[in-house]
């Protein structure tokens, strides 16, 4: 029988791939400008320090490195891991996993929780790449409505009533794609519905360090009383995406069930990884690691608003006050996925709004990621998308 | 409502976690002897040239290895690791995945393939993280008939027209847990029934290089003319289990179905890592260390074979030419589970052979590991054993 009639299984039937990661291999060529991706700036990955970092873990436990590790992580580490989660949120955590990259945290929790059907709530647009997670479990996703400071606590209870979700997925800090940023009380709003209703949150907050301006907010987590809200993190964006080390944080029985998931999906987090984030935390290096991150991302982000207000009437965008993105929505009539080419041929690149939303519309809105452009890259990459926008 | 209440996913009804990853833990005890995982040996593991390349690797390309990666793979590593696979079945393959150890090849070849109630078919017994991975899945999993030298090909032919399964998974050479190799006649004989009937074949073959007696057979993928056949691999009993690199290879098709799921699993296999085994590569590293491996673990092996040749009549076992693991069947009275509480009081430790059983069944047998234990403690635990197994 020829290869060609093989049947997959259906959970692919809706799902082609991370358009995202497809435009990545599109800007890969060189003198492109990219707002696209969610990249670190490669000056803030700090590749000395890892080589320094590996050097000593290997000398100090390198047998053990090397050798099969427990499921539920690297000792050292689950202990400066625990106390740095903890900090992060503010209250003690039952128990955490580190996983391969945040990622993983969401296959994990959705391979626990959800049977093909099951409702989750998501924000509208909300981050791509799990969102594609979700869509394999074959979840029926559900957005919630948001108005400029993101979710909107009534609509949730109302969602909630109306599709007994089994989960809700939400970036509550300067969220991916958007950059809005959940107030403190409807944080307190979202907790308590998720235990009056007893549904999981999935709060993914990759991007909480990342703050130039205004007061950091508690977490969702912070307000939980029953258990309810796992918290989900990365060193991705403050350390390396390329080591692939994140964590989930909360009840212990749900991290039983994604540490038995874990099992047979990758075994163990790579020990290497774990012990040099674990030294990064030992070592009390994050605080001057992130301020110098913040500095530099936080004029770039300025810059990138100042170009914005440049261009012509009818572009809205948000105002972040940390994290990566920026998103704007542009006159009705534009296309931004027919707009991409055109940018593209003249080395601009930025990833469709429509990407990010669940319904597939908002086909005027556009993501831009200051972080991995230099303040000159920043400029003529503007300029030129306001040129193009002004031509349409 | 309290978090006592919440739903898990249906897949998790019938698994509860990894039986020989929670013996892991009851085993970490100091002094233990340790015939349980499949361990390399400590002074197998390269810690000090792992220490090496890592400093090279992030002089070289530091920048790139900390970004994030394309899921497809590091760009220095697809090649040379396309280069070794190709060496290593003899023929060419339409397109390789890394991937974060093989483990992760399974769970992605099974989100790839299969939906609830898929028919899988089998060797029983089979290695368990494998058997847990499709389960979660919900698969059907059917036995297929082996003799002492491993599958059956009449069986496999009438359990394909029975089931009209998606897959078959094997481990061909030094199978775990049983340590049988396929012979050259069978492997051919698989290929073609795949290819006639439309079966994918996930061959997992991570023992391959471990052979310390006997020719090398061909993979089953060399005999494969159609596409059906995925051969799955990896560096963790060459090189190192705690890095957790592995591959698949085959039809670019299925890979790139594995690649899209992958995506949203963990983006992509950390880029140290896979840099890492890449110069083991590019350096030709590899064949004077495993040589040196297969020295001791093959001297290791028949000293285990001279133990067991002493156990009480009754008693039968398998004669591996290679890989980490005898699998012997007790007299039918005794019970290896309820054995192990009093073998792990002496401080020696194996694994039941019937946590490895599709069925459950084969309480009297046991899976024995060589690689991880000294002479010393080999002698020692194996007279243990056989002094438990005359007192029952």
């Amino acid at each position: 029988m020829d290869i060609s009639q093989i049947r997959f299984a259906t959970r692919f039937d809706k799902v082609t791939g991370s358009a995202i990661r497809e435009i990545f291999k599109v800007i890969a060529q060189p003198g492109m400008i990219s707002f696209a991706g969610g990249n670190p700036s490669l000056d803030a990955l700090p590749d000395a320090q890892v080589s320094d970092l590996a050097r000593d873990v290997l000398a100090q436990d390198g047998k053990a490195l090397l050798q099969y590790g427990a499921t539920e992580g690297y000792a050292p580490f689950l202990q400066s891991l625990k106390a740095y989660v903890e900090k992060q949120i503010g209250v003690e955590v039952p128990a955490v996993l580190p996983v391969t990259g945040s990622t993983q945290a969401m296959d994990l929790l959705c391979k626990a929780m959800i049977d093909p059907g099951d409702t989750i709530l998501v924000e509208n647009p909300s981050f791509l790449g799990n969102l594609q997670c979700m869509k394999l479990y074959q979840a029926n996703l559900v957005p919630v409505e948001s108005d400029e400071n993101g979710l909107l606590p009534d609509d949730l209870e109302k969602k909630i009533l109306q599709y007994h979700p089994k989960m809700l997925y939400t970036i509550p800090t300067f969220q991916n794609p958007t950059g809005k940023t959940l107030p403190e009380d409807r944080r307190k709003a979202v907790a308590e519905l998720a235990n009056k209703y007893g549904m999981l949150v999935a709060e993914d907050d990759p991007y909480r360090d990342l703050r130039y301006e205004g007061t950091p907010c508690r977490a969702i987590k912070y307000y939980d009383r029953g258990g309810w809200v796992m918290f989900l993190g990365s060193f991705s964006k403050v350390i390396s995406p390329g080591l692939r080390v994140g964590y989930i944080a909360g009840d212990a029985g749900v991290i039983r069930k994604c540490t038995v998931g874990k099992q047979s999906t990758d075994v163990h987090t790579a020990n290497l990884n774990q012990a040099i984030v674990d030294q990064y935390l030992r070592r009390d290096l994050l605080p001057s690691h992130i301020s110098s991150i913040c500095e530099g991302y936080g004029a770039k982000m300025r810059l990138m608003l100042d170009c914005l207000e440049k261009f012509p009437e009818g572009v809205r965008f948000t105002r972040p006050q940390g994290g990566l993105f920026i998103w704007a929505e542009l006159p009705e009539r534009i296309d931004a996925v027919r707009m991409l080419s055109a940018a593209v041929e003249k080395k601009v690149a930025y990833v469709p709004g429509t990407y990010f939303c669940v319904d597939g519309a908002h086909l005027n809105t556009i993501r831009l990621n200051f972080s991995n452009s230099t303040p000159e890259q920043i400029e003529t990459g503007m300029n030129i998308i306001r040129e193009i926008i002004e031509q349409q």
